[in-house]
Order: structure tokens, then C-alpha cells, then sequence
């Protein structure tokens, strides 16, 4: 039997990354296509006509997973399950996460060419909500799926104009009025992620193709500074309570008790908001974002602990309250799953890296639910969550080669 | 002849105050009534209603000011003109602008009551957009009466959401097709305005009356802090541009170079506005405001010329690009206008305080135009600018007698 991954198609892979990127293009290149926008339903539409067009079935789920199904000989084992995600950030680029999807809808037109079925069934999904701008935090759909997160608490999450989870996944419902909805949490057989790596190192060693290890462990947080509003040209300075001042304050400390001369610690904010915000009124509350990440489960541990005292301190005379939105600590993936992916690339000589996700990924709540294992491609200069986010044809294809020969090898198993 | 203070009725005065609060009354028991809202349009229906009964003339002009007259015995000479204005911070106060309207309506209806009818016109007016938190910068309106500034710039000015001042000022004239348009910067014999304190002094020496010395120098900034947007998980802390992080770091050095032990230096960034603004993404841009104010120019002058190097310095890694968007040096009021007022509450036993104050006003522009003065009145905690700003009834008509009396011996030269 020729390998499927013989059938894959660098200019095709390539031509639908283009042509999904137009769902959210922005004037900069890149992608506005948050989660569950008319966008991503713009995008959802498309997949479902090259799904289609490869004789899959669509599926969704009451969290908005998307799933796109290839019937094997024995339909009722648990299938194989591959994707990511196509939502993005606010400023993103055309290959975070849309490359997952595609990788296994090409895995799968690789196996129609080849005349291939497997005795599973192998599934295509995309995630609702990995990305956690439009509504915090990410990765919902998965988180959901796994029973790591109960969907009912999800549903009155908020975005920034009000607008609620459950208000956007019904109007998703009714886009797509032919596509039945299954219960979460179906049993899986394995689960395999595709994705760029979102940092240098592939592109630094020359491998088109990583085996991830595992991923580094992730605390968020947020913090919300009270002060008082007071007038910016009477109030003395001595007796104000300034909430903006207070959390750049707090914002300086941080960086500097987190700061690592080995770079490992990654401590952001990348939100803040203010009130009332104007110019002339001292601020009288800021809400802002803590992301904080570490591979080292104990030492993010320890470093996150010490987030609401050094925030008590620095936040004087305001009050400052510390809540811990998602903790996730850092995972390995299993050894047998990260060998297949090593072999499946040996046997048609792609050189791969053995290397850590530094990001978060959907992978992570599939890992507690079924053998798992992720996929990387280079993308250039590690830049992403980025409209200049960039990769290449060739090498997005030696990802899907791996990919479709490795689903397969899990299929008949 | 009676003095027509004695006629300025105190319940009436207050009860007018809590009716205008309606528009734009916030859960809090504040008001956010922006420039040029369908708050402000309502206000200004209901100021109307008052002006008619009074037998006042209503007028505007192209900046948006609204102008309510009383006729003198001579109505071709230049009127006595005095006033404030009733937009409003977006979590503002029911005394802030809105009292020096309502006086000024007090003072004519007083006036009215005493069957005296001035040598010239008396008019009332509320200037356009003096707070500038919809609109930036604020006293839009009197600047361009005054000439200080040229109208046709700040048509194109945008609120958050994209409105231009251009199609605001349409729709204000549009909601008052009978209110005829005046030529801007007629020519004014006087100008008096009467304002809560904002400051504590005049509550704790126990003056229901400030006779105000003149406004302290205050120059605006915008900083454009310019970044790279990257992924918060991977990209490495070395070679990250945040924008977020450097915005912190400026405004926290600024804060410390400018601090200052006798509390006279007055700083403040009430306003932060960051891109994309998501907690997973590492800040590409950050604008924020700058509010400096000091009652003596030269140090002014000195500590905001400062400014563009410090925020360059504590910046780096980032760009910094620092805008001047307002400069306004010191100034005093004649001595003729504060003795006018000393004079006037002495007469009916009001003790005063001739006091500086530290916010700027409309009377700053209407200064450079004809001989202006101001009157304080006490407001609770010296709290301005925020939903808690109380005032006593028995005050704020203390404030309209001292008005009144002036306003006729102005009117009467």
C-alpha cells in the first residue's frame, strides 16, 4: 500500500489557507476572526463545502465544537480525532490554528486519492473558542468536550460589548441548520494536533516538522485595582486614590519580582481596561490581565502564588483584589504517540526536532481524555498571534505528510 | 433701589439642578451627560422651556454654544455674559458646569422679579463641550468663540466610536430648528462665571463664596507608545517589544520626576487605551493621556518641556512619540472683576475668599476676550468629577446673590 501522505498537495494545502485567511482579512494581511463572529461562521461555511465535496458528514456539539466526520469500516469504534482551531486573535495571523483544521482536511483528501478506508473512523474538528479574546478564557470548546469545564457556567460569559456565549452559539446553531448536533464528550481513539510553533526554534535548526513533548504549564489571572475618581486639576495627589497609577504600579513590580535572566518565566499583561478613562478624572477602577507561564509545574506553582501579595503591596492605597481565572499545569505527551510521529516522518525522510510547546493548545484537554500528540511547523521568525504571522507551502505540507501517515497508522489500530 | 439678590430664591435654584440631573442620571446618583449626547439635547430642551417663561431669547452658533438673552435698555451694546455649561464627565456630577448655568437663569429670573431691565443685554450661556472626555481636548466651545482655536479642525474630531464634533453639532441644530445661528465671537462687555470649588478650601474655612484669583497653567499630552505584538506564551521577554510594559514603566518614572513633597505639581494619565488589548498577546500599541497643571507658568513650562524626553527613556525598547494637545499658561483675572465680586457679597453680608483654582474653566478663553471673573461656591469633600459631587442648596444661592448684583452693576455701565 503506498503511504497516504504521498498524495498530499503542497499548492492545495497552500490555496486554502489563502482563501479561509479572507473570512477577517485585515488591511494588514492578517485576521480578525474571533470566536463565533459572522466571520468564523463565514469561515465554517466554506470548510463545510470542501467537506462536503469529500463525502464527510458535519457534526457540532452543544459547545460549538465543529466536526467534520470520514466514515472507517467499523463505525461504531471510537474514531481518531484531528484539528485545532479557526478562530483568532483580534490582530492575528493565517495560520494559527487554521492550519490544524486544514492539515486534517488534506490528511483526509490525501486518504480519498489513495482509495484508503480505515477501520476507524477519522474525524476532523474544529474547537470553539481557543483563543480567549473574544470571550475569556480560551480553549471553552475543548475544555467542555473533556469535561474539564462544565459548558453551563461558559454560557453567560460576556464579551466586551455584552453579548453572551450562549446568545452567539445559538446564532451559530442557526447558521448551520442541516448539521445535527451530538452529545460532548463521545469517546476518542487518539487525538492528533497540527500547528505552527509560534516560536524560532524550527526554523532556527532547519526541521520543517516538530514532535512536541508537551506543553509548559499556564496560570491567568485578574486583577481589578480600586481607587477613586477625583478631579485631575483639584485633587491633591497626597490623598488620591489613583486605580491607572496603582496598576502600573503593580503591572513594574511584577516585572521585576518575575523577572529570570534564563527567560524561561513568561509573565504578560496584554488587557487593561480603565474607568472612567478620560483624560482629566483620576482613575477610580482598572481591571487588568495576568498571563504567566513556566514548563516547570511546581516552580509556576510557587511563582503564581506569590502573584496576590506582590499586588496587595504594589496596589497601595488602593485596594486591589487577585482572582485566578485558569490554572493549567505543564503536561507531557505520551511517549508512544510522540515515537509514531518520530517514525511516521522517519519512514519518508522528513528530520523532525523533539521540542516543548511553549503556547497552549487544545491538545491539552484532549491529552486527559485519549493518547495525544501535536504536530509543529516552522513559522517565520516564531512570529504569531501577529498579522505578519508567515510559513511556508512546503513546509505546511511535511507537516500534513506526517500527519496523514500517523492518523492512518492510529485508524487501522 | 432693591439689590435684585434679594430675590434669587434658593429652593428654586436647587430644585432646577435636581431636574436637570435627570438627563443622563447614572445608577449612582451621578450624570454622564457627554457633549453633544441626546442627554445634552435634552438638558437643553428643558433650559429652554425655562428661558420662554422667562421671555428670554435663544440662540446659537456654529461651535455649538447655546446663548439665552435678555434684552437690555440699550440692545445694540455688547452684553454682560455669563454662564458655564451642562455636558459632563462620563461618570460625572449634578453641580459640575451645570451650576453656572442655572445661577445665570437665577440671577435673570431674580432680576426679572425686581422689574429691572439692564442698561445692556444680559445673556446666559452653555458653552459646547468643556469637560472634552467625549470630545478631546474640552471647552471646545468657548476656544472657538474666543478664537483661541479655529472651528473647522475640531469638526473632524471623532468620540470612541468614529461620530465626528462635525455631525454632532448637526444633530444638536437639528433638534432646535428655531433656535436662529449667531455669528461666533460677538463682542461681550463682561464675563462672569459662577462653578463649584472641585477643591476642598472654601468647605473647610467655612466661605460660602470664593472670589476667584485666576487658573492654573495646564498642558495635555498624548503618548503613542509603539511596540510588537507577539505571543505571550513564546516569545522570549529579551527580545519583546510590549507596549503595555514600557507604558508602565513611563508613566511610573513620570510619576516619580515629578513628584513633589509640597503637592502643587498636579499629574495625571486618567486614560489608557491598548492594542489588541488581549491577555494572550503580548501589547503591539498603547496610547495614553497626560494631564499636567501648575499655578505658576514658568514651572509649568519647565516640567512639560521635560516630558517627551523622559517618556523616550523609560520607554525603550519601544518607540515614543509624545503630542502637545493643549497649552494653557497661568493667568489672573483683573483685580476690577475680583473687587467687583468682594464688593458685591460684602454689601450683603457674604463673607468671601479670594482663592486660585486649580481646574480650568471656559472663563480661561472669555478672559482673553473681555474683563472675565469667576465665582466658587463649597462643594462636599472638595469631591468633583465623580457620581458622589454634592453642594448645599443654601450655597449654591449664596453663589447666585454675589452673581446677580454683579451682573447688574456690570450691566448697568
Amino acid at each position: 500500500m503506498t503511504r497516504p501522505s504521498a498524495h498530499v498537495d503542497a499548492a492545495r494545502l497552500w490555496s486554502r489557507h489563502l482563501s479561509l485567511a479572507r473570512h477577517g482579512a485585515t488591511a494588514a494581511g492578517g485576521v480578525n476572526r474571533q470566536a463565533l463572529s459572522s466571520e468564523e461562521i463565514a469561515a465554517r461555511r466554506e470548510l463545510l463545502a470542501i467537506a462536503r465535496a469529500l463525502d464527510l458528514t458535519a457534526f457540532t456539539d452543544a459547545a460549538g465544537n465543529f466536526f467534520l466526520r470520514m466514515e472507517g469500516r467499523e463505525s461504531d469504534l471510537p474514531p481518531v480525532l484531528t484539528g485545532s482551531h479557526i478562530d483568532s486573535q483580534p490582530t492575528g495571523g493565517r495560520f494559527d490554528g487554521v492550519y490544524g483544521v486544514l492539515a486534517g482536511i488534506e490528511a483526509i483528501e490525501a486518504l480519498r486519492m489513495a482509495c484508503i478506508t480505515p477501520r476507524r473512523p477519522i474525524e476532523v474538528v474544529a474547537w470553539m473558542n481557543e483563543e480567549g479574546s473574544r470571550f475569556a478564557p480560551g480553549m471553552m470548546g475543548s475544555a467542555a468536550y473533556a469535561g474539564a469545564a462544565a459548558l453551563d457556567p461558559m454560557l453567560s460569559i460576556t464579551d466586551a460589548a455584552g453579548v453572551t456565549v450562549g446568545r452567539e452559539l445559538a446564532r451559530m446553531r442557526d447558521a448551520f441548520p442541516d448539521v445535527p448536533l451530538r452529545p460532548l464528550g463521545r469517546p476518542l481513539a487518539a487525538y492528533l494536533e497540527a500547528h505552527i510553533e509560534q516560536g524560532p526554534v524550527l526554523e532556527q535548526v532547519g526541521c520543517s516538522v516538530g514532535v512536541v513533548t508537551g506543553i509548559q504549564g499556564k496560570r491567568t489571572f485578574r486583577v481589578t485595582v480600586a481607587g477613586e475618581e477625583a478631579h485631575a486639576g483639584t485633587a491633591p495627589l497626597a490623598t488620591r486614590k489613583d486605580a491607572l497609577l496603582a496598576a502600573t504600579a503593580i503591572i513594574q513590580g511584577l516585572s521585576k519580582a518575575l523577572a529570570d535572566p534564563d527567560d524561561i518565566v513568561k509573565f504578560t499583561v496584554g488587557r487593561i481596561e480603565v474607568l472612567p478613562n478620560a483624560p482629566s478624572v483620576v482613575a477610580g477602577r482598572a481591571v487588568f490581565s495576568i498571563d504567566l507561564r513556566h514548563p516547570d509545574s511546581a516552580r509556576l506553582r510557587a511563582l503564581g502564588d506569590a502573584i496576590e501579595n506582590l499586588c496587595a503591596e504594589q496596589g497601595r492605597p488602593c485596594g486591589v483584589e487577585v482572582r485566578e481565572l485558569t490554572t493549567a499545569m505543564s503536561l507531557d505527551f505520551p511517549p508512544a504517540i510522540r515515537d509514531l510521529l518520530r517514525d511516521c516522518a522517519a519512514a519518508i525522510g522528513i528530520r523532525t526536532l523533539d521540542l516543548p510547546s511553549a503556547a497552549g493548545h487544545d491538545a491539552r484537554f484532549m491529552h486527559a481524555v485519549c493518547p495525544s500528540g501535536m504536530i509543529f511547523v516552522p513559522c517565520k521568525g516564531g512570529i504569531s498571534h501577529n498579522e505578519a504571522e508567515s510559513a511556508t507551502a512546503s513546509e505546511l505540507a511535511d507537516g500534513a505528510r506526517v500527519l496523514v501517515d500517523a492518523l492512518l497508522s492510529l485508524a487501522l489500530r
